[in-house]
């Protein structure tokens, strides 16, 4: 076997694989999950997070965690801080008395780092889920059904034109935030007439105070600060993108399936072909199993966040008369997490669509080629249940997006009465 | 084949037509979709909407698309000057600063200039829409299935009357508006003494300040602006004739079905027939399925926007005393847009309903009678899901009213305590 | 057959049939639902509803609609003489300006009179109802059924006791809202110092002043105005008790398809078996369905009336503090109205729970004696759609209450910042 | 059967029996149910609760209700005097004018005192709920099933880990109660400069004013009062406990045949294999059935408590600025009423989720092993109705508590604006 011959061969040169990615485009390894999302994690370990080795390998199985990697230490390195950072913060925060926005700084911060250590136990079992996910696949890299997806987009284009996509749209939300800060610098420093300090000095100042009334202002801890920052704003963007990239993994398999059936419709097939399709079909099922068990507190903590953020947000929206930088970033970042949290949704619940969509097909099949396995198959992909969850507190379906959105106008409705103003910080002279 | 002797006769003269659809009342086109249609689709065609030729030829092949045809060009002049007209309405709302009234208008402006690229969209599918009804429906034009249709309303009567009824209540709307704001000008020019206007002048000065702070005002801007205004307020209602008129398409198709049962209730049927009646089924679920994907993001639309509406008005009904004859408008256009409303889901809903219905019948076939394709028909019908949609948001089922209707009040008793004057604009004497 | 022996007899004389009732115990007609409901029907028949001819006679076949009766007559000069108090006295008070009280009344008003039309129309379908219970009680009164409901409540005690208490508690409602009336006169002809009025003159003027600024005051008007005011009030009550009669009637024949189970449960049955009780299934869920068809709008209209009044009463609940008369009547009108809807509901959903109690003992039958016939009862059983419902946009299951209650609890809260005084009528000394 | 050789040895000795579990640890009735709750009920019956003898005999046979026992009397004894208690409690509540705090103290007493009789009536039927268990886990004790279970926490253990644990957090929290209200005392007496008063003295005056302005103030009193109030509070903790220790007796078998599944995955059984798991789950889903019969008044009872409790708790959160002790036991006892209601849902909900568990394991059985019994099997699995309730308003799945908090985050935002001070009682030096 073609995935036997790699077996041995372990690189950590992810370069050189890449290149021969594109040479050995007919191998096996190609179409699978492992090589679909490598760059996307890729993009994850330059924010610390998904401490795995051997990513671009052919071999999926030498994909795995290694203690004693720099990836691994990095990662460590990160978490350490990054909790220092974080305990300090809240209790500045705490300090300073907890009001709307700072609360909802906090809540973002330990939402943030504990996604940093979700991400750190799965890139612990990452092996596992690599082998879940090769075990379904197996049958999918065959002939019969890569014919079937001759001239639609390939799993590794979707997931990471999906990641990457929005891993972009959030690099400009994130200079959006650079920008408008800076602004509002420059005005507080002509308001305040400061003639101390530069203007980044009075930047880093007043973005991190929490940080320099503890350590002294320098080159090193700015850098630091900025890092970890960088780190963890990204992070939340990525835990979206980590969902969207299995949510297609899981769903790509349900559509070979259809697509398969599509191809057969009409044509008298033998009990044994109904069989391998039930078998093919309940294989991804269990593969969704499997990725609602390891995921699901994944899927849990990012709606949850994001429907915490969006409520937040749009009750700040009816307050925040700011200037045009400040506006356009607001509504930016606003618009950027709803179009993230509806986009996670929406292929999250695109698993649940794929799954049910042979239904109709199977409903064609004329009785006399019936048989106890289709017969079983039907059942399957009519009961509905191959579908992905917060912990089973929700299911991943499309109605999910209308019943958030209509709790977020209720909520919003309700909460016009408590509009008041925050203070306006940007003409606040006080660093601490 | 009676269809194949009219396959040559192509006819845009659809008096003809129609004539001879009088003495071909018994020929295979009568009851089918298309020929039900027809008319509606006229009406649609007479405010620039689904640019469709042939739609009175008793061959459905022959209707389509044609770009080259007086029809598309007008609704391509149409599509045009509206969008040049809602930017620049858009524009002069965002101007004079966005209270409630002008985002609502924003919003009604965006949501029937999308409708009408919709339907334009929809009129270069309506060949393959067409031939997929007419694959259905071939089975449901034979004998045994026109028998049982004997003495009920035909398929052509339901649509017709219930589009061409709402279209009436839509005309009298309209002329309410007219005249309800005819008289609120002639309170106006008294009570700002002009002298150097005429009514009509100040009439459409005030009703349309955003073209004709632009534009020159003579008679031809003043029946463009009017042409399009009356093109935009019935697109709106055409939507949901346009809605109604598919549902009822399906829905019949079942009932069909459903009176067939009936007919052989006690009779030991051979299970050729139960094949037979399975495939009519799932025929008609396929369809509904397919209209489903087509029309999903109209029903989604106009669920939509008529919600938004509807929330709007009756959030206004609280602040507003006005004139009789805007109060009788009001109110008037209130209800209509609730009746609307309320028959769109109830007949989109009754899909629903028609494909359970024979469920009780299959339950009383004797156990002896009993196959394959009994038990996967009862399996079809029981499980539910031939249901149309919004796109998988949500299920056109007759619960929906009910879920929209406590999600309404629930919103209107929220926001009781935000009921603020909106200014009474019956006598600002400025036009722009 | 004993039914046919008494097929000719056909008497008025209920009291007559009443104790032959005594003596004929065991006879076939005892233990349908035409004997049941019998003396509720009666009650109905006191405040003008349901006019049915023949509702004691022992054969049900009798029983119908007879335009040329007294019962016919009374019943139409009441809808006839409400109608015309009804249109009076929403005219006076939209002219009085219509405040929440006032509007309550109306809708009071609107809902009763629709009930009493609709009861007429179901007294001229009363023949074709009972026929469709008699042909599924006929497998039911047989002596394998009768022999398991020994030792029970038999369905006519449930149906009588649950109606005659309610109708009980209702009269206690009515003489305490006489009574807390009449002191509240005796307060205010003291306050007003009047002389020249006795206290029932007082009383009644200012109880109906929408009658007597029209008639003239005589003991004639009186009666007829306290008549229909008695009638009106009671049609209310009697409505839910109805419901509560056929729910019954429904919910006990899957008790005794339960009961008969269980005394078979161990045992090894023939397919014979199995497919009589299967018959015995589909026969009462065809009744379940017909009565949905039939009753679907009293429900959807009782659900909604009762809801409406919970949610003023309790708004009201917050702002009143009156005279201890007014307080208890207050309190003890709420309360029975809140019991009288949950009852309603229960029992309700008693026909779901009912139809789904067999399948522990389904799946409890072993294997080999399994059949075609226990899969398809074990498929009706589990499917769960026998099922009572309001025209199928809410269904009569248990949580419907706690969905009922989580949404007025949410309006009365919302609501709460809304209280105002409701001026005080007790000491108001004009009369009109 | 070692079972019968016990069966006449009745001891109420629970120490001896309690020794003899550990001599006999293989002994048969290890691992049931029985065996796993005797000592969360002595727990219970320390606070007068479910006064049932023999529950630490071996043969559960022996385990019933004894009037002429010394439990029996001690939980009459205190109905009896929590009955005068609450009475007078109330009474006096009401005429102190029932403010929202009253209220709810007022609630917390019926439902507390009403959950006493619940818990009496359940130790009556204690016997046949035992016997219920018995008849269900006989199964499980057998060789196969035991041999599963190896390495993985017993029942025993789970049971009684999670009652003892929330007691001792229950006991923290009176602690904490007692600590913070002894504070607020002395506070008081400094404030009012009383004299004549010892801490104590003034400490149960000032908690039990309804108690002492009608009894004596001496040591008696107070013992009594104090066992009282102790009891209570437990009361409403023991109601979760007791409803987690049956929820984990139903959870544990299904966890059972899931692991025998899984197990035997990829080994081809024989259909009499299947036949002996399709009735150990039959067998379970009865007990299921009939625990949720028994105590789904208990589960209705502690959900709504719990619900309305946290509501109200949440409200004050938000007005309530007290001293620090006050304030951590204000958190402290909303955190824990939190904590407790959701790992009783949760636990509640594993009933769901163990139960529709072997599912996927069910659809991956080749076809060719395919039989009446896994046919059934699957259906019964996968049909989802195998669900504790709450008297079927509402059902324990995980759902359950995304609803209650979104119904809760509600209730609060709309209560918000309804913040008031509720006067602070630390200051007040007045007694009654």
């Amino acid at each position: 076997m073609s995935i036997d011959t790699h077996h041995k061969r372990k690189s950590n040169d992810w370069r050189g694989n890449w290149k021969s990615f594109g040479r050995q485009y007919s191998r096996a390894s190609v179409g699978s999950f492992h090589h679909a999302v490598a760059p996307v994690l890729l993009l994850g370990q330059c924010i610390t997070l998904l401490p795995v080795v051997n990513i671009f390998n052919t071999n999926f199985r030498t994909a795995r965690f290694k203690l004693r990697s720099f990836r691994c230490i990095y990662s460590l390195v990160y978490l350490v801080l990054t909790g220092i950072y974080c305990a300090a913060s809240i209790r500045w925060y705490i300090r300073k008395g907890l009001n709307i926005s700072y609360f909802g700084n906090c809540i973002y911060m330990v939402v943030v780092y504990l996604s940093a250590w979700l991400f750190f136990f799965v890139a612990i079992r990452w092996q596992s889920t690599l082998s879940a996910f090769g075990n379904c696949e197996r049958l999918f890299l065959r002939d019969h059904y890569r014919r079937q997806t001759k001239g639609t987009f390939t799993l590794g284009w979707k997931i990471r034109f999906a990641g990457f996509s929005i891993f972009a749209l959030a690099l400009v939300e994130d200079w959006l935030n650079y920008y408008s800060a800076y602004q509002s610098n420059i005005v507080q420093i002509a308001t305040c007439n400061r003639t101390n300090v530069t203007v980044w000095q009075n930047f880093y100042l007043r973005e991190h105070p929490h940080v320099f009334h503890l350590l002294p202002f320098n080159v090193f801890t700015i850098l630091v600060t900025e890092w970890i920052n960088r780190c963890m704003r990204y992070t939340w963007t990525y835990l979206d993108i980590f969902i969207i990239a299995f949510c297609y993994g899981a769903q790509f398999r349900y559509e070979q399936i259809y697509r398969r059936l599509v191809a057969v419709q009409g044509i008298a097939c033998p009990a044994n072909f109904w069989h391998d399709v039930r078998m093919d079909y309940v294989a991804v099922s269990e593969l969704v199993q499997l990725l609602d068990t390891q995921f699901g507190n994944l899927i849990l903590l990012a709606c949850a966040n994001d429907m915490y953020f969006i409520a937040t947000q749009l009750f700040n929206g009816f307050q925040r008369r700011r200037a045009i930088a400040n506006y356009i970033y607001f509504w930016y970042s606003l618009l950027l997490l709803m179009f993230r949290t509806i986009v996670m949704i929406y292929v999250g619940s695109g698993v649940y669509v794929a799954s049910t969509s042979p239904l109709q097909l199977l409903r064609n099949v004329p009785s006399n080629n019936w048989g106890i396995d289709l017969q079983r198959l039907t059942d399957e992909v009519a009961s509905g249940d191959n579908v992905l969850s917060g912990k089973q507190f929700f299911f991943l379906k499309r109605q999910l997006i209308l019943a958030m959105a209509g709790t977020l106008v209720t909520y919003e409705l309700v909460l016009l009465d408590q509009v008041k103003k925050i203070p306006d910080t940007s003409t606040d002279c006080s660093y601490f």
